[in-house]
């Protein structure tokens, strides 16, 4: 059965084809998707289209399916196409009439957009979650090593000094404003758009506040229109909120990789988390920066995979947007994966105190000495061209 | 000479190589680079390195040199480098000593940023007034044409009934939301990175709140190399709010370019804003609804440039950012450009409601139909697959 | 039992997180690496190191695992990280010594991108027959139709006549051109990497042209570092050549999405290839179609995430690069899909020869007009002048 | 004058952000729009629609042009559009009637697009030279310091022994790919446009091969609308022939940055081509070096550009197309200015072969050291397990 059955075959390889990959993707969704049936079944009860004897049996009948999933007993078939059929063949196979009224007043459209909103304020709030373990660890780490002075790089080349806890700041400061940027973009998400239907409305007065409080948005999004306009752009915004995350753990790998290369040492990874080679016995190798370092380009891929893939299009509803499922899941998952990971490394991760200290030599103090003739009255420039006389002689 | 002259002579086709186009896109900057260094200056003086008379000097000639750049009499040469070096060669020229020391206690790299963020703040005032005369256009054409029906699309067949009023009225929505993204995101610049130097701070007590507070920044960006690990990523930040926007007015071309199609005709384009053909005497072509279309993949590629120049770095300041300057600068020129088009483009643009009502065709009415059943007590499925045979005979 | 296992563990989690989905992308290579792997085998005999006797067990089990594989009973366990350690630990599980000996004289880094040439053309192959069968599917559309006359649109808007020849013919000439390139391309993969190992070659004797001759390579791709900085690189070339395609079949499927619009009906989807709507009775709509066009943009996703990823990297193998398999990958199903879907539509592909007739107005033979008086002598810019006012009267 | 002019104004506004940067980036199409006038005139004159005469002068007259232009005295003003435009008023002011006649037979659409292959093929010329210079002066680096050992490396760690030989033939090998598949390409790019005119032929008699001839093209492109749709897909082949040799230099840079830093010193880069710092008196920063590497993602952003401008739209010309000229342009630009920079480095390149013997620790032999095992008889994987325990003692 599809929704819109209406008696003749689809073509198996064209129903396969455009089915993809959602039936998959969908599993993660049944819950929210329940969860928002259940509040539409209320809101249908209180506009006179269900009984309150049928809304009672749909919200019993949704739980259930709840349940089920939980515990992984609530598959979708390809047949299925998605989530939203399996839940309402269920629903009109266990209670007839009341399941096949669950649909009135909304769209497979605004439906798949209701869950996944869902879905996405709980995927922000455990990503939240991650991103204060990572800074808990970051403090931790800054609190044991802190002090520990660092060659400060520009260029990859030593300029000036600093140090382990100045290093593990720039993180922990910037990860807050990343904390700060996700839930700015929640707010965008943070709007129901349940009752658009399929971008036009429907014919009948119904109560969007109500679905909107019951579900805990703060507010409606009023334009049905607009409504599918923002599908894969609302997306856009929450990747780019974790992919700017995303470029700091990047840089961190980018970090880590190089100042525990023996050759500078700074950084230990412990032997748990190294792999080795195949042919070379030996090594240990940061695979899992080197992950995390190209993470951030499967992440960045993703958002511009949803950037794109909604240019050039008219308004309302487009199919095409049904591939924007697979790249923000995608996006969300990675970001998730790759804080958790970090966290561990984290955990993981040594300072040499020693290889430090040798490191800090003497061109990392040039500029103090400038401010040195600067404090006894010489102008700075004249503070600069005079100690880099010392280090340029015979140029 | 450089800023960094060190008495040996750089290869002219290496110094022109990385200088780039810095000497052009910096004339941009000559402004805010002054009123960061009159602010830098003045805190300067608070800590005693400047003298109250060198100070004063310096404040006149750095607004000399804005007053000169307001008519286009300072210009940045490709031996100057960029407008810092061509500022602190005018002030040295002028003031000697006083000119000498406006260096101290910052670098190069802090005093871009100061000035790059200065000019985006002034740039999103500028985009946000464009995007409340989008919004004023859009406004009275909605005032004017909002009751005329129009048919609504999904999958691009008709759905359902809509109007001019719902179809502009999506566009608003959106771009109020796209300014609330864009003033989120103009928090995140709103810090001042004056004074972190070149990533590592300076030897000596400076007053980083002062020249925070002179400039109007909200705040100080604390950590030295999460100011120099910010760049370019915040610049991305700001790419993406503007293009949030670039794609709604990708959409709304899109949709104007295709109903404005004689097939449709529900909307008119006035002779004066289209373009004609070198070989077609007939045509009225909607170039400028094409090139609206293309910009934003002009602006995201921009985006794109940003996130990717960015990764696989290290911490600290590196050359490859000065190359996030182009691409910011183009990314921000072309949302201007677009948003100023497209208020033109409204104010130009006529609704056909003659053709519009001609094409309220049937099928626009089915679901309609299907809810009639439903107030009549049939559950919706069952009215959906009624309705749907009066559309399906024989197939 | 990892290649590299020297007798500590590695956390669980970084090595879910290192061996990512490698054990599921790998199932597609088991085939591959045995190939490989006898080749290798072979070459290790003449060169003393593997006894005839061994040689010959190790074919024999390379062969096994292959009938195994195809019948799917060759899984690859997370804990096996990849496809070679699996096959490996077969080997020495079941052959003892032989097994051992079987990774003399290469590495997992030139193991596994064997593995993926000899993929990639047998790929290569598998999409050139459905380039055929898609030319062939157009070729008898063409036929069919190609003498009716259709308007020829620029800047969407009616032109110039056209026809369905002329259409169909645009993609049969650009889908040879895609043909060339995508052989073109297939002589970069066409070189055999096995034996570069690490990408430092092996401190002994062997003969590369041997395996490159068993494995049917036209060439040894000589320098081992060559061989690692190729990974990712071919691989975007490789998807550069598919999009190339793929971008011709999102433009059908933009050109059949809009003139099977009812408002034109120049072409007709048959209904067995077209899907509903889960709220609206009366909807057909072209929804493969529009996947076909968002594919187009998963596509160019892949091919920039490889581009990405492979940047800002030191030479010599780094881990990044395991992550170009599961883009590559998705680059190529995705072409398939979309080639073998657009040939079932096309077979499915009316053309509605009256609405065509029909919308032959007079503006399309404007220029005809033009070139009738450039025939009786006047100068082609008169000409277009003196048509146009017909066209533009009262303006 | 516009070509398409008929009597009524264009906004100016709209006219400015149309045109964009046309008139200025067509200056570089002059020569070539002339070169294919000359062609076209001759056509025309064989085909009867001019005099001999007429031929005559037109070819007299572009030829004034080109050497006009040459000397930087024909520009183009944004009221004229394009250069075609230019150029046709030039000739009408001329000579009357026979400029008059020069557009007959064409459009241009297909104008543009030989004036832009002409000129892709000199630049592919200009790039093949360039290529060959990079690959003198690294053959010429190799036979210098090739033998000198370097450490090899894999995941940013010591691997095995390299030598400066291999890492420079690395290079060459694949620079030599490289240039196969810009070749490729350039075939794609040898076919004449030229009578396509605006994508539907032009309602005459023409001879297109005549012009293919007089052009140097290899073949004529048939179909008029793959013309049209080649446009910009063509470019992006052509980009991405040249973002591979740009990878290449990334991963040189990458390569030149890290072995340069005084804690490996393998390379040292003289001087003469390093930049210094505004604040830090002792720096020689390799900024050339970082903007190579950055210039890789400006050339991946116009490439990914081009790709998405074209994507979503029918067939024929969609004004879109105008924007891929600046992409284009850009990604030519960046590719020749970072060839021959590199060029220039190499020559002030230099080995430290006293690092690089320090560098070569007992590490890097480790593989040896197995392998000396395997020659005694033991199984590679046994040897492995061997020589690690050396290295992993107390684990």
């Amino acid at each position: 059965m599809k929704l819109w059955d209406k008696g003749y075959a689809l073509d198996k390889k064209i129903e396969a084809f455009t089915v993809g990959k959602d039936y998959v993707l969908d599993q993660r969704l049944v819950k929210y998707d329940c969860v928002a049936s259940i509040a539409h079944a209320k809101m249908l009860e209180k506009s006179k289209i269900l009984k309150k004897e049928e809304c009672k049996k749909l919200v019993i009948a949704l739980e259930e399916i709840i349940g089920l999933d939980s515990k992984g007993m609530f598959p979708i078939s390809q047949e299925d196409e998605d989530c939203h059929t399996a839940i309402e063949k269920y629903l009109t196979q266990k209670l007839g009439n009341a399941g096949k009224k669950i649909h009135t007043a909304r769209s497979r459209n605004d439906q798949v957009l209701v869950a996944l909103r869902l879905y996405y304020k709980d995927e922000i709030d455990e990503i939240s979650a991650l991103i204060d373990s990572f800074m808990d660890a970051l403090t931790a780490f800054k609190e044991k090593y802190g002090s520990t002075e660092l060659p400060g790089y520009t260029h990859m080349r030593k300029a000036m000094p600093s140090s382990v806890g100045l290093w593990a700041g720039a993180f922990i400061e910037s990860m807050n404003d990343n904390k700060v940027l996700l839930h700015d973009i929640e707010k965008l998400l943070d709007q129901s758009p349940l009752g658009s239907a399929a971008g036009y409305g429907v014919p009948m007065d119904i109560d969007r506040k109500l679905t909107a409080k019951l579900l805990g948005f703060s507010r409606v999004q009023e334009n049905p229109i607009y409504v599918q306009n923002s599908r894969g752009k609302f997306e856009s915004s929450l990747l780019h909120a974790l992919n700017s995350m995303m470029l700091d753990l990047n840089r961190m790998a980018s970090d880590l990789i190089l100042f525990s290369m023996p050759e500078f040492g700074y950084f230990e990874l412990s032997p748990e988390i190294c792999t080795g080679s195949s042919i070379m016995p030996q090594k240990k190798n940061p695979d899992v920066l080197e992950i995390v370092r190209a993470k951030y380009h499967q992440a960045l891929a993703s958002e511009f995979e949803l950037k794109s893939i909604t240019s050039n299009l008219i308004s309302g509803y487009n199919r095409d947007a049904q591939l924007t499922k697979e790249a923000t899941f995608r996006g969300i998952d990675v970001a998730k994966d790759v804080l958790a990971i970090m966290v561990l490394v984290l955990g993981k991760l040594e300072v040499n105190e020693k290889k430090c200290k040798c490191a800090m030599s003497k061109e990392l103090y040039a500029v103090k000495k400038a401010y040195e003739l600067v404090e006894k009255g010489m102008p700075f420039r004249d503070a600069y061209k005079q100690v880099s006389k010392e280090f340029y002689v015979g140029l």
